[in-house]
């Protein structure tokens, strides 16, 4: 079984596994500028807050390649910043490519270095958090952190597939991920490919989960932690360690050391994305909701430190008090 | 408007809205005996607690309306029985036809009492239950407990709507409530009929809802409620419960009187229904997850009575030690 690519760098162009269309369709689109890359990200064709930062940065290296100027490519990532507001792993991979653009320096190359780095951190993070998991461990995920959303393995994701590997794993509870379904759409199709046990559940379904002692840890990615430990994921992420909380079950953040962003304090200064109501009442471009009907929607939530047993980088296994940067 | 009645007898007939078709199509079903009466309420085109029991005792009706005998009318009760286990409504209003059929009383005058007395006990729960309801206050509810749940008012949604028709009520957030969406599709349809202002959310946006103050209260119905006060209910509502606790917000169960059974002294004896993996994969018929993706889908869950701030019947605003029977 070949590995999962979200996001590819060919001869040809960038080629972008369009992750709306999973899991019934599975389309490769070939992109050959950022303007298109910046469209794919915004409409969630590429997600997650690693394979973000990476499409961007490839993004730039279309451009590049195209012998845009210095100016064109600092504007190139001006409009890549402008794509989604919450997961830092963008700004902090356009940081690097900007440094790369002023210091002449081969933007392609540092695209690569983005991919080829963030894949290892998720592998480092797989050895690290697998020691976490106890024997005939049950676990409960959210939203999707697997090779889809990566460089190609995965975060929280790579965890359980490490763990599962190496016979530790009994079985994966994956939320659904209301609105977009990552966790029923991507997650569990890569569970499946991965030949990992699995149940998908509602979202509301988590706290019974846990009151009948079917889930032994939560675990979930990130896409920004602050510098005090809150870390903001999809939505859906507080009411889940909320709820570990309440039970006793430890709650575990998986991310590496690109999603903390040491100069945002503390969750209250990350700013929270708000997408269309039409994530809501609609289901691929299927009405399921009245006409007209208003809805909240929020893409992210906070969960603040005190909630989270641990927290899993590439670099370590930290534990509360948390003090990035 | 005129009011909504999902259960409606009439000369010809058992009128049952069609609430799976809801809010799309508003299709009233005819039914004239026992049987499909039984398979309406499996199937949910007509759900909710008090709901299902209205029904039943009317399905009984149907058949001594054609002359059925009392072994007849004895049977026909077993198999509403056997519709859906969790709801307890259902067989207070069983055993209440049987007595009738063997006092050999009139089956019709009973069914219609059922539902006579249902109606007007949501009336008195939204008088006792509004007064609870501070100014300015915005709830938070999950499912469908208004007028299509009940004999035609609503039990927690009836203390909205009678809250908002004093005055006292800002918004309704409602729980969209997977996997079946009875929150998006059938209480927002009522809100906006009733012109209260509302917006719907995802289920998992509700712990962060609360995190932000945005809500006041929670509220929701019941299928069943032990002696000891512990409540069975619909999926999710376990999961509110332990976050409104949390946040320190009160947490109110709404339910007639006939929603309790004494004779279960706590949640643990309750019996909850595990309904079809395809509520949870399928949407309209239309697939939404993998192929073959295993699913867990209890229909419902518990949430002790240590959770629950009141309990609003008809009758009173019970306050823990909550002692019932």
């Amino acid at each position: 079984m070949s590995d999962i690519r979200p996001v590819q760098w060919t001869a040809d162009g960038l080629e972008i596994i369009d992750q709306t269309q999973l899991p019934f369709r599975f389309i490769v689109e070939r992109h050959k500028e950022a303007e298109s890359v910046a469209r794919a990200i915004k409409d969630m064709k590429v997600r997650g807050a690693p394979a973000i930062g990476i499409a961007a940065a490839y993004g730039i290296a279309l451009e590049a390649q195209q012998g845009a100027d210095r100016q064109q490519l600092l504007t190139a990532c001006q409009m890549m910043r402008q794509t989604r507001p919450t997961a830092v792993n963008l700004f902090a991979a356009m940081d690097r490519i900007e440094q790369a653009v002023r210091e002449g320096k081969d933007v392609l190359a540092e695209a690569h270095a983005v991919a080829q780095e963030d894949l290892e951190a998720d592998l480092r993070m797989a050895e690290l958090g697998a020691d976490l998991i106890p024997l005939n461990a049950r676990a409960l995920t959210i939203c999707n952190t697997g090779a889809l959303a990566t460089g190609g393995y995965g975060t929280a994701y790579g965890i359980l597939r490490k763990a599962y590997e190496t016979g530790k794993l009994e079985i994966v509870y994956a939320c659904e991920t209301r609105p977009r379904l990552q966790g029923m759409r991507l997650t569990a199709w890569e569970l499946a490919r991965n030949g990992i046990p699995f149940r998908v559940i509602s979202d509301g379904m988590a706290g019974w989960l846990m009151s009948k002692r079917m889930v032994d840890f939560v675990i979930a990615g990130a896409d920004r932690i602050a510098a005090n430990g809150d870390t903001a994921n999809k939505i859906g992420t507080y009411s889940l360690a909320t709820l570990a909380h309440a039970h006793g079950i430890p709650f575990y953040i998986a991310a590496p050391t690109t999603t903390i962003d040491s100069s945002t304090p503390d969750g209250n200064s990350i700013p929270i994305e708000e997408r269309s109501s039409t994530e809501v009442t609609h289901i691929d471009n299927v009405q399921i909701a009245p006409d007209e009907c208003p809805v909240w929607n929020p893409a992210f939530d906070v969960t603040p430190a005190r909630l989270i047993t641990a927290i899993v980088t590439e670099q370590a296994v930290c534990r509360p008090p948390y003090r990035f940067g």
